[in-house]
């Protein structure tokens, strides 16, 4: 099958730092090609994702995150370029609603957000023509009124991943520094537990400087330590140096990369039962799901003493690649089966 | 003929106050309507433009501006409802690249900004199917390798700004927080000039406060006024008062509505000759357009012996909306005599 995948054009793919969706998308791109089929990439030129890439768009530019002309303009020089292919998988959001695209190809959407009102109204049209992917099941049950075609879990490529072995004498935080991923809770978990805390998250907004300066900086102490927004390899040395990852969401995520990455390198998660947490930590075997600062901070002392193999197991056997390519080209070969329609809804 | 409009959802129909693009939408709507047309407008629900209205939007967000998320949702909810319209009119961007257009319904579009490269990538695909209507030759001129169906300049409702005597001793500056603009300039040439100098002006963004705070405040004085973002009422009390607008545009603005509202309020301007402003300005008739400092202290000392009821004479025969509405008129009968592709350029 030959598969044309559109990026959103903020970040590269794979994205160096900080960067979900491209992370999924990089993924899934390497994994549908190593599965057999060619894949096509729109992404921004900087990406360095080892697939057949369309010519003509610009480095990626994440200050520019959200500008519709800038989406407007990656999807319209993507399309034109897209129409030797089988099916098209778009991952941004005015792509999908885009009018020229190339006929009778169908297209995929994986929404990668949370279904708020607007995104409801966005996504309640798209689906006229278009198969949505969720990416929880959390997400998926939030999509009320929204044809969702099929629920996909992301994956990591976890080969790449050393398991780590967890003697660093520390837990660690990852993530964005923002109040919805839980920043302050951890150093509050891990300072009553008396474990040392870690924290790496992406800073790089107005919002995000103002949050650390205003709130977490005044925190930071011998004990909880900032060491700003990591690299791939560096991240997977702080993950696997950590007893656990704390990851006490204030929100409901729709898909927690980060403790899929922790898992990878044999980390228990300590987390709140929030969005797709209940979906990838199985609790009391790779991690603990809590609510409520006393129950987090017991979790976390216990969290050392989990069998790190089985949190590799877990991603070896529900995250890997392979699991999510053939998701994907199940639901890709129903849309070439049938029409573009989504032909069964999983809520 | 049954007109659907579209707006963007991020100021209310007709504005407030600043707002060049909603201005020019309700001055349109209520021209088409009074010249005997039926109009539906698309447009953020504390909009008070007396024409039909479609329900169902949100109130006006300007701090959304530019959000696709927010204008592809303003585009969902607008679409489903034009169904029964001859044809559409949209001033949003992603609007006329939306999927689910009415059947057979031609669609034209306003440029409203600067034809930028990433613009033109997205008005070329967007010229496929939509005619083009350009809001200066100025601005059609950057056009590369777009197809403009039409250049019409915007107008304004003439009758509504009562003719000022200019006798204030002041000169003026309206516009927005930014060196664009040429606050900074006409700031000099008001000084040099011996002429006192009003400045009113939309300091919302983070980046106009931080102008303004940075490089403007620290010139203001006895002779140099900052009064902030003006009304209607007062906006026309301000230019009736002028001798002068002070212009000195360091862009070339693709249509420079203030320029209309000083010549309706009697008050000639003096300009840069850039972008639009030589098709707004008559030289040595109803203003002076002048490059650099010298020459343009020279206008301002000599504008206010210039004929203010020819000011106000050009805004009637050549920016009213009978005009505007006509000319729109002429473009859409084209539009519904042929197909929805633009049928000539004016380029």
């Amino acid at each position: 099958m030959r598969i044309g995948i559109v990026a959103p054009p903020w970040l590269p793919v794979p994205p160096p730092g900080y960067g979900g969706i491209e992370s999924a998308v990089d993924t899934l791109a390497v994994a549908l090609q190593a599965a057999g089929n060619e894949v096509v990439l729109a992404a921004s030129d900087d990406s360095t994702c080892p697939v057949e890439r369309l010519p003509g768009f610009p480095p990626a530019d994440p200050t520019a995150v959200g500008s519709t002309l800038e989406e407007l303009r990656h999807v319209a020089l993507a399309y034109p370029q897209l129409t030797g292919v089988d099916v098209i998988h778009d991952h941004t959001l005015a792509g999908p609603l885009y009018r020229n695209r190339p006929p009778r190809v169908p297209v995929a959407a994986t929404v990668h957000g949370p279904f708020v009102p607007a995104m409801l109204d966005v996504y309640r049209a798209m689906s006229r023509d278009v198969s949505l992917v969720a990416i929880s099941h959390s997400q998926a049950a939030t999509a009320a009124g929204v044809r969702v075609s099929r629920v996909i879990h992301h994956a990591i490529q976890y080969v790449d991943v050393p398991v780590g072995a967890g003697r660093g004498g520390y837990a660690c935080f990852l993530g964005r520094m923002d109040p919805s991923k839980g920043v302050l809770e951890a150093i509050r978990i891990a300072r009553i537990a008396g474990i040392p805390l870690r924290i790496a998250a992406k800073m790089r907004d107005h919002s995000e400087h103002d949050y650390f300066t205003e709130v977490i900086r005044p925190l930071l102490g011998p004990s909880v330590e900032f060491i700003g927004e990591l690299g791939t390899a560096e991240k997977y040395d702080l993950l696997g140096g950590a007893l656990a990852l704390v990851n006490p969401l204030q929100w409901a995520e729709p898909f927690g990369m980060v403790m899929i990455e922790s898992l990878a390198a044999g980390t228990p998660v300590v987390a709140t039962p929030r969005g797709s947490a209940p979906e990838i930590v199985d609790d009391g075997r790779t991690g603990y799901l809590r609510d409520g600062e006393a129950a987090l901070v017991q979790a976390l002392q216990r969290a050392g003493e989990l069998d790190r193999g089985l949190c590799r197991m877990a991603v070896e056997e529900r995250f890997g690649p392979e699991r999510m390519a053939s998701e994907h080209l199940e639901l890709y070969r129903r849309m070439l089966g049938g029409n573009s329609q989504p032909q069964a809804s999983v809520v």
